[in-house]
């Protein structure tokens, strides 16, 4: 399978997931000559009013994730117009769980990209965390000095 | 140009001047093989933390719209997740003007499908509406006596 089928893979397995968990979830057309994906994120996933705009990434190895500025920047403009949460959607295979890194927590690189590190990693998502942001629940982790 | 092929250019035209509204917009991908949108309504549209769930419709002339059962038990069960507002869409060509009819104001046929009325065309918002609901402004017409 090509890196970029893998990629659809991974998205189509996320957006399952987070139906299954109550999102309502929405997968953006494949990038193709008609679908013209310029201003979409990878998936918009919405529960109970709440509104999370995501980036999905799959790694096999847990090593630092690098993200084109221009994907950053669709991503940022996306939450600026809907007042939704940017999330980078991080699936290592050896872990086979997937990882929110808040948009916020990207580090700029000397090059203009944007960088996931292992200080940002620590501090992600889990789905479970989403479902209860989206029930008013506060994270568990943000009660967690760091 | 196929019924389809002229359905999905209607998607992206409706994508395009929402975007240009302010919105956030994400289409649902062309229905193929692959791309299963049994989940997916037609456009997801934000705005300042509003959530417009949108069907769409085109139609030459001005006549009473059916649509499927299982379409607006889709619909419905996205808004029912995410909290947001569900839509009828329809472009009437002669017209050339979008309309989006509540998806409460749907009128159910004796076959057990959904019905646009033009009673409820008349009750149709315009885009216009849809930037003052997620200004949080009312629709003018929600001070008009019906």
């Amino acid at each position: 399978m090509s890196e970029k089928r893998a990629g659809f893979s991974r998205e189509r397995e996320l957006a399952r997931l987070l139906w299954k968990k109550g999102f309502a979830v929405i997968r953006a057309p494949a990038s193709g000559a008609k679908a013209k994906r310029v201003n979409y994120p990878d998936i918009v996933a919405l529960r109970k009013g709440s509104i999370f705009v995501i980036e999905v990434k799959t790694r096999g190895k847990v090593k630092p994730i690098y993200i084109d500025e221009w994907k950053i920047e669709r991503l940022l403009e996306f939450c600026r117009r809907s007042l939704g949460r940017g999330y980078i959607a991080v699936k290592y295979i050896e872990w086979n769980k997937w990882f929110f890194i808040p948009i916020e927590l990207l580090e700029k690189t000397p090059g203009g990209n944007y960088k996931v590190s292992s200080e940002a990693l620590e501090k992600a998502l889990t789905i479970e965390d989403l479902v209860n942001i989206s029930d008013g629940v506060k994270p568990l982790s943000s009660y967690i000095s760091k």
